[in-house]
Parts: C-alpha cells; sequence; structure tokens
C-alpha cells in the first residue's frame, strides 16, 4: 500500500470514482462520505489507512485548583501510568484498531522520566482564572513539541495520524478556546467535561467566561498570546501536530472537545491545516457541535463519548480500513458489465 | 480467547463491571452499550468478537415482474458473481474487518453449480402481487439451509455471525414482513429500497398493501403460511440461521431492513431467538427503524446505508473488537488505586 504513485485527484474524481463502482449510487452513505473524505485528505483516489498511530499528549491545568471540576489534578499521572501499563480504555482500543499508541507528556506536573524530559515544557499551566495560562514562548515550544513528534512518527512511516490528550481540566480550556475561536457565549462552550457538579459548572462557566474576556482583549492582533492566555500545553501541542502533519501529507484523525480545541488553534494561525483532519466523532460535550462546525467538519460517529483519550479517534480507525478498501477493492460497474 | 470457561453473567453483573472500570463511568457511552449487548448475548463478563463469519444469503422474488424497483432479477445472479470474485463491496468490508465471507445462493433464478445444490430450494419465488411466494414446505427448507449453515460454520468455530442478503425484490418482502409482523401500514414499510421511481414506488406500495392483507386473513392461527406468502427464500433462510444460533450461542449481527425482516420473522416463531441479535445499523429504508422498535433492538450505526449484503454488519464487527476489549483489558478502578 502506497507504493505505487498515485496521481492527485480531485474532490469531483473522488466523487465519480465512488459513483462508478458496482451497487446503487450513494447506497453506502456515510461510509461514502468517510472514504470521500480520506481519499481528499490524501488528494488520491487510492488512499490508505495504514500504518497509523494514536499520539497521546498529556499536561495538567492549574485552573483545577478554581474548582472547575471533580477530579483532582494527581489523576492525570495516574492515567499516564495506567496508559503506560497498556491497561487504560485507550490502550484496550488501540490494540483492538491496530493502532500504534504513543504518549508524549508534555507537561504535567509530575516530572516525566529523564528520558521523557525532552518534550516537557513544565509542571502544568498556569490558573487562567488568574492570570494566562502560559506565556506565548510556552505555547510555541509546546507546539514545536507536537510538530517535532509528528515528524518523527511520519519518518518511520505513519500514514494516518490518530490524537487524543489527558489532562485533568482541559475541558476548561477547550471551552475558553471554542468561545474564543468560534465566537460562542460562554454558556454555549461549557459542559460537565469527565465530570461535574451544580456547583462546579457553574464555576467552570464562570471561569470561562471571564478568561474569555481577558483573551477577547487581544484578539485578533495578538492571536497567539490569547490562544495562549487559555490554552494547555497539550493543546497547543496537539495544534502544532495537527499543522506539520498537514505539511507531510499525513491524514488527521481528530478525537473530541479538546482535540477539537487544538484543531480550531491551529485553524486560527493556519486554515488551510484543515485540509487534513477528519473529525471522528460529536462528543457528548455540547461546544463540540460548535467548533466542528466551525471548521467544517462533519463528524461520523455520535456515541456520546466523553473520555477523551483518543478513543473516539480510535473507534474510526477500522472504519477508515473500510473505506479504503471501498475505493481500491470494489470493482467498478463498468468492469462488472465490460461496457 | 474463548478457552477460559467463564461463569455466565447477568445484565447487572454486566453493567457493574463496565462501571468499574478505571474511567468515569458512562463516558464511553454507546460503545459502553455495545459491549454490554454483546456480553449479553454470550452471558459473559468477557465476549469475545472472534472467530466471525458473514453468511450472505441469496434469492430471487417473482414480484419483481409487478415492476417494484428499477433492477431486474439478473443483476442478482451477477452479484453473486461479483461476490465469488471478492470485489464486492461485502467482499472488501469483510477482509478489511477480518471477517469470513460464505455465500449461500438458497433460491437465485439461475441454477448453482452442482457443489451448491444442496442448499439451492427453487429458481426464485413466486409473484407474491397474484399468489403466495412460497409454500410452507418451502419456507420449512429455506429456514432448514439457513439452521445447517448454522450448525457447520459454528462447528469450524465461529462465535460471531454476521446476517446479510442479496436478492433484487426483497425490500417488497421486507416491507411486507414489517407491515405483518409490527402492525404498520403498508405505506409506513415501504421506502425506495436499492432503487425507485415514483411510479415503481408508488406500485410496490400498493403490491405490499394487496399482499399483506391477504396474509393477515391467515394471521395468527396460521402463521407459518402467512410468514411464506410474502418471504424470500434468503429471509427464511436468515430466520432459521438466527433460530439456531441462538440455539449454539452464537451472537448474531443483523444488517440493515431486509436482515430485519428475516429477524421479525424469527421472533414470532421464537421471540427468545431475539437474545441472541445485535442490530449493527438503522439504515435508510423508513420501515427499519420501526422493525428495530418491534424487535427491542438498539442500532448503533445511523450511517444511511441501503445496499444490503451485509455492509452495515460487517461495519460494526470491528467496533465488536473494540467492545471486547473494554470489557476484558481495561483496569478497574480498584486496581488502579489498590482500593
Amino acid at each position: 500500500m502506497g507504493e505505487t504513485p498515485v496521481p492527485a485527484a480531485t474532490a469531483e474524481a473522488i466523487r465519480k470514482r465512488l459513483e462508478s463502482l458496482a451497487k446503487p449510487v450513494g447506497s453506502l452513505g456515510r461510509l461514502e462520505r468517510l472514504a470521500a473524505r480520506l481519499a481528499e485528505t490524501q488528494s488520491t483516489l487510492a488512499p490508505v489507512s495504514r500504518p497509523r498511530h494514536m499520539l497521546l499528549f498529556a499536561g495538567d491545568h492549574g485552573v483545577v485548583e478554581a474548582g472547575v471540576g471533580i477530579w483532582p489534578s494527581e489523576v492525570t499521572a495516574a492515567m499516564i501510568a495506567l496508559i503506560g501499563s497498556g491497561r487504560a480504555s485507550s490502550s484496550a482500543l488501540a490494540r483492538a484498531s491496530g493502532t500504534t499508541l504513543g504518549l508524549i507528556d508534555v507537561g504535567s506536573r509530575v516530572l516525566p522520566a529523564p528520558e521523557h524530559a525532552a518534550g516537557h515544557i513544565g509542571q502544568g499551566t498556569r490558573n487562567l482564572a488568574r492570570e494566562p495560562a502560559m506565556t506565548p514562548e510556552e505555547f510555541h515550544a509546546a507546539w514545536d513539541v507536537g510538530a517535532a513528534t509528528v515528524r518523527r512518527v511520519a519518518a518511520a512511516g505513519c500514514r494516518v495520524l490518530g490524537l487524543g490528550e489527558m489532562g485533568i481540566g482541559n475541558t476548561t480550556s477547550a471551552a475558553c478556546l471554542t468561545a474564543l475561536v468560534t465566537g460562542c457565549s460562554a454558556e454555549q462552550a461549557t459542559g460537565p467535561g469527565a465530570g461535574a457538579t451544580a456547583a462546579t459548572l457553574d464555576r467552570k462557566r464562570r471561569v470561562v467566561a471571564d478568561a474569555v474576556a481577558r483573551a477577547r482583549a487581544l484578539w485578533p492582533l495578538d492571536q497567539v498570546a490569547a490562544l495562549a492566555s487559555v490554552s494547555g500545553f497539550e493543546i497547543a501541542a496537539m495544534a502544532g501536530a495537527i499543522a506539520r502533519a498537514r505539511q507531510l501529507g499525513l491524514t488527521v484523525i481528530l478525537d473530541g472537545y479538546v482535540t477539537g480545541a487544538a484543531a480550531l488553534t491551529a485553524f486560527v494561525l493556519d486554515p488551510c491545516s484543515m485540509g487534513t483532519a477528519i473529525a471522528a466523532h460529536r462528543s457528548a460535550e455540547p461546544g463540540h457541535a460548535l467548533a466542528l462546525a466551525h471548521l467544517g467538519l462533519e463528524p461520523y460517529l455520535e456515541w456520546d463519548l466523553r473520555l477523551g483519550e483518543g478513543t473516539g479517534a480510535l473507534l474510526l480507525m477500522p472504519l477508515l480500513d473500510a473505506a479504503a478498501a471501498l475505493l481500491t477493492e470494489v470493482a467498478t460497474l463498468a468492469e462488472v458489465t465490460g461496457r
């Protein structure tokens, strides 16, 4: 797969190819739309779905101290360890779908082992309820970690790249970024995330509204500072990963709300980067649909997922195998009828 | 997989197991419901998704001569040949999902090769617009073909069985069976199938209404005769397959509207057989949702599929891998916290 050069294909040529297959036109519904999208991201009539990687970026968030959720920051390190042990949800779904899983700790509170220290920007962001979550310099550094990681997996042969994250508190950043970039209200952008009570959800909404108001004061003349002020190390890294994946011709599979916020970040700084993105699913977080609409991306699964950890993107992976097989293995009507 | 005996598990025990995993409760949404359903069909906390087969049953329909669709009966034989050549949509999706594909020609108009003649009941059904599509004896024979095929794949180690079909005209039978069993109107049960014009759809509705009225005269005292009068050889075979799969402990993955009509048939004659069934998707055919509601089955994909040929069930197969992995490979919160 991928060894025979295929001429670049336009969206129109891809549509015609799908319509030429030996079956009623359109009868495979959204699988055909997924196949078309996969082919578009690779500019070919013969897209591939493997080799593929899932990169999980992890980071902690100072805003957790503002009481925006029910989980303490310690859970981030516990989940990093669980993923490392191969017994997290993402570990199981990666194995089930034949996807190589990689974890990059960009900024958890616990210092990583020395061999992983190179990509560790800081021990969690600052509390965005009180001050900017990170400086533009830190944003650059995190972005570069994502870009460098993608360069590495691309060199190892990766063609399809799933993105996911782990970071207690990061749906607060995602809500801020969604409101900031799409222009929706803090109310619309803020959901329960991985867990909420009425009190934490109310606090989260107020924190988001205030932080977005401060970020908007920097908009649009200092977008990086505005984005950085409400972002997370893992989010900035994913944004850098998306932009670099586009440059290297990798298809990117986005996971849920937080990954969507990284895509919004990449979209602001490099709108063309969305040309490589596929939205795996629409999550249970209400702001996610607004983010996807802003990005012009159609989600393929509506499974009420709200775990993150790349799980939704991992569920779509085998459906990409089906989409690629449809375009590359099914006979055309002309071949069947001999006309 | 499947070699260690696991004690029978109740729905309540399966729910508790899912809630015990190291992630927010319910955060994997419909994947958790699919995992629970898969486990229920196997009465175990450790369900398997492989080895798996897709059995495609093919048959022709005399009602095609009444002008109920745009495709001639010859397409059935052409598709049987295409599936045999490995270049049909179902061939591609079976390979992509690691599913063994089998085709059983129960009743196409063209006589099959001698080595396949044993399971061939007749050269298409009679025209249900004028007379009963088949006799109760033919219905029995087709049912037995399905049951015998399942016995064979179960003996070969199959644990998960996808069912699909190929047969020009068979959405007319599916509409009749859906109206007959669920009590909905011919209007509600009849859609365009694989292709329709305004004229063919109008004729199809009238044919369905008349045939269902005649079948209802036999209901409920002679259910087999009523079902047989509007069925298809491939539909009766799939119904027999479902009932036998239940007896042998196989999980059955249903495809679209025609497979749903087979499930309705099995449900009438053996309501317990639905205990083994999972509805892969809700198709674009409007009657399918009514059939699934009658059966109490939740579809997992809403991808506007209307091809048949087992394609929707094949798309769900790798998601069963994910569902099984969730229950069998993810750590519990107690294991992580040591409590």
